[in-house]
């Protein structure tokens, strides 16, 4: 987590070329060019399977009949369950990116309602911003770039709030219990738990940052784990309970036949 | 993948003591007996948080005030992207044990539909049964154990077809497209798309194997992948189709106000 270009270099002994998400998504042709002969290799943060486009030039090598090894890494979509939740209680994994006052994407929140009726918990991935350019630059062409971006777990949990106000159709609410988990595999990683109001008011740190809503589905052993990390332990377990009564069943009511007997 | 007990000594050079199954779950007190003083590692196939037993060890640690640092690592539930499939098109992971003629837990069913309702891929972990000993050994005392046993992709897909034959509420049939996936990580890792009934004949050769099946969505990007791994292209894409049939949304009756306009 903490390396660099030129710790890579020596690490390797090799040379490194630091590939933006221009390069990347647009050219495969001059990532695989000489590949067929040479060893070359790709190198990500987390797992290589974790994004459309690595699929993609994975494909594209295989078209080109570049034999192509895979080595497998930790990614956030399994090391999320260091803040204590179970993996096999997660739900489809969504993106939150920054909203602008005229661009507020909301299709990760019926997704959330999917995963939340059925009880599970939802990764939150936030949005990171590097090498993009303002409007003003990109209309006059300047390659000018913004200074990067990563969104922290208050503005998350701010517009996760919004959008629940604008929609009312109750996926979740301001009370709703989440998990913020920044900086996860580096030395400084922290875990905090609490209602997505609490956590709008969380001061989070240094990227990255991630989080988890809860579904109804939370293990005692789950919620022991979470303990961990909250200000008032009691006040977050009746938050989680009282979380718990969205999406419940209905109670079970007899049918007729079992009343006569 | 390829590691045994005296490779993995040498390379780290320290003595390592097996953790059987027993240990891991009733021992941890002697796993974490002494390691408030030294340096103990605890070391794991895929990630540490993959299971229950492991994240309820941290707690004890924790709780004995033994500082617990986590080296994260690749696990099936992120590595199962290298199939094509894309994580975020997940829902919860069900695992697949072995039945035996009086004993056929089904509880895997209502989650297959819950994540297939919603239209997404379900990861299938499939049993491992090792250091078990038979009823009549267990009966007796006898500390025999039976020889290893690892579930198969024609087992778990003949179980699965088995269960909807009982249930018939059609979570999935027997033409539901899944993707078998053997000894991934490994050189000889191999990869077949086919519909259950089709790999309820598929000769999967040696362990460990997992499946996936396919919820409704599936987009071209995983399909293109998918088709590297089955023998007939277009009748793959008929069996994708003609299962996305199941559990679509209605087709849109626009309201009576709108046919007044």
């Amino acid at each position: 987590m903490a390396a660099n270009q030129e710790s890579l270099e020596s690490y390797y002994g090799r040379e490194i070329i630091l590939a933006d998400r221009e390069l990347v998504e647009s050219g495969s042709d001059e990532i695989l060019k000489d590949a067929d002969t040479q060893d070359i290799a790709f190198l990500v943060v987390g797992d290589p399977f974790g994004a459309t486009t690595h699929t993609d030039l994975v494909l594209r090598a295989r078209e080109l009949g570049i034999k192509v090894e895979t080595i497998h890494n930790a990614s956030i979509m399994n090391a999320v369950g260091a803040c204590g939740l179970q993996l096999y209680q997660f739900g489809q994994t969504i993106s939150l990116v920054f909203f602008t006052d005229s661009w507020k994407p909301d299709s990760f929140y019926n997704k959330i309602m999917e995963n939340r009726k059925i009880g599970l918990h939802t990764l939150i991935l936030l949005d990171i911003k590097v090498k993009e350019q303002s409007i003003e630059n990109m209309a006059r062409g300047r390659l000018i770039y913004e200074p990067p971006r990563y969104m922290d777990i208050a503005t998350a949990a701010s517009q996760l709030i919004e959008i629940e106000e604008l929609r009312q159709e109750k996926a979740y609410t301001e009370n709703t219990p989440c998990v913020a988990i920044s900086r996860l595999g580096a030395p400084t990683q922290s875990f905090k738990a609490g209602t997505l109001k609490e956590l709008s008011e969380y001061d989070s740190g240094e990227p990255l940052h991630t989080m988890v809503m809860l579904g109804r589905q939370v293990h005692d052993l789950e919620l022991e784990y979470l303990y961990q990390f909250v200000n008032d332990r009691e006040k977050f377990k009746a938050d989680v309970a009282k979380d718990q009564e969205f999406f419940k069943p209905p109670p079970y009511v007899p049918p007729e036949e079992d009343l006569s007997d």
